[in-house]
């Protein structure tokens, strides 16, 4: 059953609590990957100190292929187009397994231009993402505020992508556990150091932040600062879509859940630290307010920040560390670990497998960066695509 | 030594384990009062299901007779100047009881205009306070940037306001009841639904808006919400007076501490729920941040809300509850609790003792309600000021 990275993991197989598969880190990549893994019959450790309490933590749950392509990032968008495809029977799939609900909706998303700039700025981005294909319709303010009268009146135009949808990674991590330990992975609540102290066939570093220590890679942190709202009364908010708005310059999300809940997200900043600064809860506050005038009245429950893994492309690395074939990288989602979850994890499990990676996965090698100080990236090579 | 008011006291001195003064009521007013009280010797017990976790943990701690000296409240300014007046003996020498530093401290408040709107606003209310002979200066832009260089290029102008002084109510709150502890007060940790409950010669109620249900007088939660703030680094904030601003038509005011912390504050709101809502906070913040933009940098560590106890004409309500010569009331003080603490302990305390109530209190007896539906107030009566 496994295949030829590495051919070792064929005796580990005979070996009485060896496991196949190691996976470090416990967040939506790692214990998707061990889910997908354990599921197919390989024998699965998770290690982990704290499961599920990086970046996902903090996460908003978009799944937004669409509304976040970007310029210059064609392929990490085809990768990112490719997973959320696979969202629904993911999310299908992972339910079932778990026995629990994870808040995955599918209404879509509004892009917002609020002032005569910040449309011009969306619409830039819309004619780039029709330009790749993508499907996503521009609307009139009228057409805005018929698929959501809480918009500001003021609003200057936007567009609607139906195939941008939504997760509750605070529901999505808990039932990728129960997933991955019904189907037979073993969790060890251990933070691991060095690759060294992890014995199994194959090693998969999804470590989020905490792979660069463990692999060299250039992961950097990304701090997001983000916020929870909640509709007062116990209601529904009063919206349906996910809004990606941009507001006097600023750009924000607006994500709503059924129970209430509002996520109004999120800083990009490059510092490590997670503490919530009043300039940037003003910012995100006024841009959501703005947007939503009666997001005003709603209580104010979390500010939280957290730390993406990051990496010199903004694209993730996925595939076998350099010089280290036992050791496959899934790290570096940076703004994208739960759109891309499905896709890493199918993908990293079949090349524990079969040995042979997917095409998809070639742009996103972890050698890529490899003696060049600010990296390559996968949409600035033209070489190199073939897996080595 | 207990005077005429009630002559039953006199008895209850001799009963052992009776209590001469039972204080309903674990807040700063009530800590005060027991603490003065208990200083003069009489036996005295404090009871409190949860010590100071009323609207004295929300409080910013100005001391701010003239800042907050508003038209049509001349009697209430007078009590607040009186007491502003006792801090710093009453601050000298509660530090020396409890043995614990209160954040007490003179850098006096800066009043400040940030648009010509705002200081048209702010000018009209220096006007007044000025009229009533308080000592407030009228400052230029650049006079209020030479004080606090911090302050927003963009302030129209201000005043400076030497006898505004500020005390951290956390600090003040422990001091308070070890001041009382080392007194003598006892402390019973109930809650006290009935004053039937409390046996003891003169009971006090000062339960803030708890006192409405144990009294029956007008004391309602008038909501209150908060932010604390952080400087970076772990240094003190980059400015030194109390900050008492009006930015594009919205009250502020900003208290810095010794140790890094910001509050800023408030809400005044009709209601009773403790929720911090987004509006608030933004309202918060981009006031603050657009007085002293270095803000925006500072880490936002608290939002919460408290309920002031406030009253028809928004003065206390201080002495006997009308056809209840055994219980006085201490309660009543919405936004001025901490300020009035010292002249509202040692007017009860003295009442308590001599039974002779001194003229200040005449203005803010119980019995101002009784038949008038909306109140009449300190400074809507012309008859009654003396004591009944």
């Amino acid at each position: 059953m496994l295949g030829g990275v590495p051919s070792s993991t064929k005796s580990a197989n005979k070996e009485p609590f060896l496991a196949d598969v190691a996976v470090v880190g416990a967040g939506p990549i790692g214990l998707a990957v061990a889910w997908r893994c354990a599921a197919r019959g390989l024998r699965v450790t998770v290690h982990d100190s704290a499961p599920g309490s990086g970046a996902s933590a903090v996460a908003a749950g978009m799944l937004s292929p669409v509304a976040e392509a970007y310029f210059g990032e064609r392929q990490l968008t085809e990768l990112l187009v490719a997973s959320a495809a696979r969202w629904p029977a993911f999310a299908a799939e992972l339910t079932e397994a778990a026995g629990a609900e994870i808040g995955y909706r599918t209404e879509g998303t509004l892009l917002v231009g609020l002032t005569g700039d910040d449309l011009a700025e969306a619409s830039r981005l819309l004619a780039y993402q029709q330009g790749l294909g993508l499907p996503v319709t521009p609307l009139r303010p009228t057409e805005l505020r018929d698929r959501e009268p809480a918009l500001a009146p003021r609003v200057r135009g936007g567009a609607f992508s139906p195939t941008d949808h939504q997760v509750d990674p605070r529901r999505l991590v808990p039932a990728l556990h129960t997933a991955a330990r019904r189907a037979g992975a073993v969790f060890v609540p251990q933070a691991v150091r060095r690759l060294s102290e992890v014995d199994a066939g194959i090693t998969v570093v999804a470590a989020g932040c905490g792979a660069a220590a463990l692999t060299g890679l250039p992961v950097r942190p990304v701090k997001g600062q983000i916020l929870r709202l909640r509709a007062p009364g116990g209601v529904a908010p009063g919206f349906r879509h996910v809004i990606r708005g941009y507001a006097d310059g600023e750009s924000v999300y607006l994500v709503p859940r059924a129970d209430g809940e509002v996520v109004l997200g999120a800083t990009v900043e490059e510092r490590a630290d997670t503490t919530v600064t009043a300039g940037a809860v003003l910012r995100l506050l006024r841009a959501g307010v703005d947007l939503l005038p009666e997001l005003a009245e709603y209580d104010l429950v979390e500010t939280i920040a957290g730390l993406r893994p990051g990496t010199p492309d903004n694209a993730p690395i996925l595939g076998p560390l350099p010089g280290r074939p036992d050791v496959l990288v899934a790290t570096g989602h940076h703004r994208h670990g739960i759109v891309l979850a499905p896709v890493t994890a199918d993908l990293i499990a079949d090349l524990v497998i079969s040995g042979v990676p997917d095409p998809l996965l070639a742009p996103f090698r972890p050698d890529r960066f490899t003696g060049v100080p600010d990296g390559g990236g996968p949409d600035r090579t033209t070489e190199g695509d073939r897996w080595s």
